[in-house]
């Protein structure tokens, strides 16, 4: 089998020309007579390296210089514990809006810090929708307020950024980042793991306002300190070099396609083709999301009946459609459209769904 | 310029069948259509990459079946702070015993979990020996002795393992795991970082006897706690895929090798060499710490004239000895001497070490 078009919802599909780049260099990286893995991240040539993926980053961002940026190991779990550690007092109120599975666990991480407030959740509508902000129900004295950008599960996304007054809005954007502008100036906080629009998984990106480092937080190990990571550019201990790098590799490509603007583009038509294949099949395929609230970058949906999904699943990966099976939490098919899906892959999916529902319909 | 003999501490040079190998699946790994970097870890596929490392692993250092076996994002680092958050009460007594700069950042992971005792320690005499045993201070009801098997930046070794009687030892083996065989039921818990002897920067593996996760620990988050981990396999959240697969080819190496038994063997015998022409140069190089301490793994060594260590790191690397210069702790030079470094590489240093000697000295 050749690369096929591969709909995982992360760790992703990436690039090829970074894929091919990563390869050329894997033995003997820029002259300097070993792989990039293996090279000290101390070294002047690894610096520059994760200085220049920074830059990269924030010129596609538009990130003021205002907000520091960090790369860290592991993934965006691990950002939802330092979050109330490092930006609440010890059990401070924290406001949570739950619009899928991934603003349940961002919850979960944080029960021993802090007071988590559900102040609004989707939950009881089975998450196909987004909690609307005119009944979030915000706390006084909030350390922040969390949303998750994109849910990748219930493929639920906020197309708009809400407004939390003077209380930091913190973003879960693991999922979406880098998809399409984003005013970051509106954000206290936005983190994302790599694994999805930024590369390969074992690296997280935090962006930051700089005055939120000065919160006082809880006692915590200088490890789980973001001031220790931005005071040391993110090299605190040695960094997963090799992942930050290939993100880098795709920053670099982003660039060159377009910047964000030119994702959006794609992203809206690459997710318009596969809705506009659900909402003409005449119930054949299902998506149950509200269509102010679908997702770009993930778009869960059902067969109506539901014993074809299996052989959907089997029959699209023969048809070189990989990794189209559902989450098991909601069942179903997922295929997700992260930026590295080319249009043609979209357009080679909703041609497999129709030929599938003529087959079987 | 083509690969050269890359002596640097970490990340650290690799076995080239494995950097090949990895190459060559970069694109399309396994026959799935996807590299390995982008496809999903709870894939069929993934889960057995994962637990054949896991089962390489334990063949390699025999570690028994009571111990569990992690497979985490990240460096030693965090783990020294979640040693205490998941096996001592808050404010317990945790003993250190300080052998070199790694042992104190091990304490300052922990300064605000538990009541960190310096047991013992070498610094007064520069880190240039280990704290004997019969000069331990214990605690009584400690909730644990940590050592750091090996110092990377010192090249202070310990080459018998300290007892420390129903107290569980924990040992930072992060520059020497696999390097020769030991024995882990001597240990309560081991964990290392794999970017010296075990693979790539980005992944850590945790070795715990399984009774010890039975204890409270302190209040932390699901993503801190290690029941949480074990319970999931390391898939609590998304693991480092290629960092973890990569790790899983240098097992394989290793064991088609000959285990540790044959690296104890090598890398006695590349320390030899180094060793030897430092002890044979006349005071022209030197190596300060005691013999029954040396490290096999990381030696640090001066040259009696300090102006000429720019010119040796210089000239070395023209010679294709790299990374070469000393950690800016302790200045000089520093020869890592991984597994992954062949005996002709070590050679390769001595003839240069000779050589540089007979023309400066």
């Amino acid at each position: 089998m050749t690369r096929a078009y591969n709909f995982s919802a992360g760790p992703a599909t990436l690039p090829e020309a970074v894929l091919r780049q990563a390869q050329a260099e894997l033995l003997e990286w820029n002259g300097v007579g070993a792989s990039i893995v293996e090279i000290s991240h101390r070294s002047a040539e690894f610096i520059e390296v994760a200085a220049q993926a920074e830059s990269d980053l924030r010129t596609l961002l538009a990130i003021p210089d205002d907000y520091a940026v960090m790369f860290l190991a592991g993934g965006a779990t691990t950002q939802q514990a330092l979050l109330a550690l490092n930006f609440a007092a010890p059990g401070q109120i924290a406001d949570y809006i739950v619009s899928g599975h991934w603003g349940q666990t961002a919850i979960k991480q944080v029960r021993h810090y802090v007071t988590a407030n559900v102040a609004a959740s989707s939950e009881a509508g089975g998450f196909t929708d987004l909690p609307a902000r005119e009944h979030w129900r915000l706390s006084e004295g909030a350390a922040y307020v969390h949303i998750t950008a994109n849910e990748t599960i219930h493929g639920v996304e906020f197309r708009n950024t809400p407004d939390t007054g003077e209380v930091p809005l913190f973003a879960d954007f693991s999922s979406s980042i880098a998809s399409e502008p984003v005013d970051v100036s509106r954000y206290g906080l936005i983190y994302a793991g790599a694994q999805k629009n930024l590369g390969p998984v074992g690296v997280s990106v935090v962006i930051v306002r700089r005055d939120l480092l000065q919160r006082e937080g809880q006692p915590r190990a200088d490890i789980f300190d973001y001031r220790s990571h931005v005071a040391r550019d993110s090299m605190l201990n040695t960094p997963p070099t090799w992942n930050w790098y290939l993100a880098g590799l795709v920053f670099k490509w982003m660039l060159a396609e377009g910047g964000v603007e030119e994702f959006a583009r794609r992203n809206a038509a690459k997710s318009a083709l596969v809705y506009q294949a659900i909402d003409d099949s005449g119930g054949f395929y299902r998506n149950e999301v509200a269509a102010a609230a679908r997702s770009r970058m993930n778009i869960p949906f059902f067969l109506a009946d539901d014993t074809l999904t299996a052989r959907f699943v089997s029959q699209s990966r023969e048809a070189g459609l990989l990794a189209l099976k559902g989450h098991k939490a909601v069942g179903g098919i997922r295929a997700s459209l992260y930026n590295a899906m080319p249009v043609a892959g979209a357009q080679a999916l909703v041609d497999f769904m129709r030929d599938f529902q003529q087959r079987h319909g």
